[in-house]
């Protein structure tokens, strides 16, 4: 890899560029913003061992985990280049005129899809490729024809500035218009960004604290914006007594080895786990947990606010440490409390609070009852997970983790977002701020794109995805009925 | 009709019942909500002539104009059955599991859209049947499966409950649960509407100020919830050189039609109108604006509100009244205002404010070139229109609009938006508070639903939708491939 030598742009210069680069981004065709995304992937493979060499360095994470998360950041470029040149996330409509509508004769209208305009990414420090400079959203707002101002995570700013200038060489050589990319570094930047009048739209992945502070700075605008935050989820894991009757090693090593990966620094991990009490689920966990290894975190500030996370379990009377350690330390140790339900559903804000980290609470339960209470008492999550049997009776359980949950699992682990069609990673606050989108999987492209309706416009007027002709063949519904 | 006593119901009462009935909903049958959306619809068509008498006496609408409008709203509801029936809008993906997807292993996902939960409905004034107690977003929510709360506008207060206690026996006939529905009245209640914990999302059609107020409390909630507010917008028209030379009358009739239907009381009423300076057009408009009627509007405060906005347009140096009159009466007369391209750009904000009411600007321009900078002064719009002729080179303008407005239109008139597949009625702030929605049309469903993805789950604890044997018959997206 070349040395990167980069100038720091500033927002107004970044935000001037991509207000000027928005309408060429409009006009773009498909086959050019997939040629662009393609560009971006191949740019990064070629450079991959220097990249995660560099990524490994500033993260801690190993190079394994690097390794595959770059794999899923180029294949995700690659993924919505296919998207973008199927051109079914267009959603074009058209309902040709029809003098006997009933409620009155109806004009010609088309409807498609459009990008919303500059974007701000903000990226998150756990995926340093994945969901940082040319993650899934900058991958998303390619897609829409948006351009995008990705302001920097502060815990990698070399690999932050490696790969903008991959991303501005790819775009460059590959003939998208200047200002369709830019990053920005710092807080005041992130502010001021947020702030900026010509910005359309946001995404963010990060705390609680520091997305709502974006988030309520992006809704008391002159002119509000949408802003899509992933804030906080605890994904709790739901064990029946069938299933710890029939797998609880399987199981134990199973949520082991999720709130342990990455040193538990995924907005996935599982934070908290419901057993049976009169089963050997407890110690089993407890001793897979004692088995599994931590590592050095992210940052400082992260191992830092991991620990401060902790005090109000090491506090809470009726809450026990049960494997690891609250005592500071540079690598933190996969640590356990254990509970009871009473005790648990007295305090579920409290107990609910996410640890960024490898730390866990394990609520232990007597009948089915306390799961369905269990699950009233969650705030929005990310994800929820059962684990159980074919014979269980758990519907209803499954039903109301479906009205708390983004995504809900059975026998599986919430952590390995897999990047798909039907992909959900969103939910109700805190989970997220916008609950109708997702961050991951193709759908997340919406997020970039708001609708636009053209009434009896003549066809060399219209975007080619609304003509007669159907130029880029694109599936729409005409009348009502779907064409491939 | 027979007389309708009614309890106003507590906004504690009624989220109560909605937070109850809420996962009833959720879990209803595709024909239990279409049977339920029918059933309001044959209770209010049976009802019609004694509806239409009370509309008319609260609203001092016309007889004709209300008589359109329940045929438009019980249409609506009868459209929205046909679509829960058909099942797209559920936006079913069904990707199986893929040992061999590039990125790694993917499980199976299955991902649909499923109701939010209780809803608010802030009832418009203009639209008593429409955009009221059963109108458009109360259709809309029904049809997701979302309960629904509806503060009744106070314009048309025994309007609202003669139509609530159409839709209450509706429902209750047809089976619908109860809290399915219910309407409050009153600011207050309003206020406690947004604010109430259990609420999951609102829409709201008036007022910029009222809208604003009410978005700026479900963002500051401490569980910020989805805001769809449609608050304004001055829906301007672009009249080419030579669409002025060839339909100058037939322009001036049809603005004159537009801007004067409902005495000007339309979100989409045109409220500006760019015409060449060298033309006939701006006498033609004139004698048009002068030749229609006007009479008297929803209710005094919204004659004041009118009245207050023009004060602006009358003290504007560069401004000229040309037709009609900025003094108060009860039956406001069509007015029209005129001026020069320089002084409009020079004020745009203050020279682009809403006058609910029938009165309109006319700017008058000289090179196309103008239009463009017009176009790039507006804020967000409703619809935008273009009065063009088939040789004008008006791309760029076209394009222009399409990122200011949610609809536009050629050589039509912005009022009189019909309820279709393709229909968009939305637009960038402050024309909605939310871009990506539509208030009209079929895709406005999509505002009361989010999506859920599961993974791995038992076809017997998947939502019929998502089984392997679509007992519903519902299209999906299998393994990225559409099924009908």
């Amino acid at each position: 890899m070349s040395e990167v030598t980069r100038m720091a742009l500033s927002v107004d210069t970044a935000m001037a560029d991509a207000a000027t680069a928005a309408p060429l981004l409009a006009a773009s065709e498909p086959g050019d913003r997939a040629g662009w995304l393609r560009a971006i992937a191949d740019r990064l493979d070629g450079d991959a061992e220097a990249l995660i060499a560099l990524a490994a360095r500033e993260t801690h994470l190993t190079e394994p985990r690097l390794r595959g998360e770059l794999v899923r950041t180029t294949f995700q470029l690659r993924l919505f280049a296919e998207v973008v040149e199927e051109g079914r996330y267009l959603g074009a409509i058209i309902d040709h005129a029809d003098p006997d509508w009933p409620m009155g004769a109806r004009p010609d209208l088309r409807r498609m899809l459009r990008p919303l305009g500059p974007a701000a990414v903000y990226a998150a420090s756990n995926f340093p490729f994945a969901f940082s400079v040319a993650g899934g959203d900058t991958a998303a707002a390619i897609a829409a024809g948006a351009p995008v101002v990705v302001k920097a995570h502060s815990a990698h700013p070399e690999l932050s500035r490696a790969v903008a200038a991959h991303v501005d060489s790819a775009l460059a050589l590959s003939g998208a218009p200047r200002g369709a990319f830019a990053l920005v570094e710092g807080r005041e930047a992130g502010r001021e960004l947020v702030l900026d009048a010509r910005l359309t739209v946001a995404t963010f992945t990060g705390s609680l604290s520091g997305g709502r502070a974006l988030y309520d700075l992006a809704s008391a605008r002159p002119e509000p914006i949408p802003f899509y935050g992933e804030l906080g989820s605890v994904n709790p894991v739901f064990v029946t007594h069938a299933a710890a009757s029939a797998r609880p090693e399987e199981i134990a090593r199973g949520f082991a080895a999720s709130m342990t990966l990455g040193v538990g620094q995924f907005c996935t991990k599982p934070g908290v786990l419901f057993v049976p009490e009169d089963s050997a689920m407890t110690p089993l966990v407890v001793e897979a947990v004692r088995a599994s290894v931590g590592g050095p975190m992210l940052s400082g500030a992260i191992r830092d606010g991991y620990y401060a996370s902790l005090d109000p379990l090491a506090d809470r009377e009726g809450v026990e440490l049960l494997a690891g350690s609250s005592a500071r330390s540079d690598q933190p140790t996969p640590t356990v409390y254990g509970t009871d339900v009473t005790t648990f559903l007295a305090h579920p804000e409290e107990l609910l609070e996410e640890h960024f980290g490898p730390a866990a609470l394990i609520v232990r339960y007597r009948a089915e009852g306390d799961l369905l209470d269990a699950a009233r008492s969650l705030r929005g999550q990310l994800t929820a997970t059962v684990q159980g049997e074919d014979g269980d009776r758990i519907g209803e359980l499954v039903e109301l983790l479906a009205v708390k949950a983004g995504r809900v699992l059975w026998n599986g682990w919430p952590t390995g977002v897999s990047v798909t069609y039907a992909q959900q990673h969103g939910g109700p606050f805190p989970a997220t701020t916008a609950p109708h989108f997702t961050s991951v999987g193709t759908t997340s492209i919406g997020r970039f794109l708001r609708p636009v309706a053209y009434q009896d416009t003549p066809d060399a007027l219209l975007p080619p995805a609304l003509r007669d002709a159907n130029p880029w063949g694109v599936p729409r519904l005409v009348d009502g009925r779907q064409t491939e």
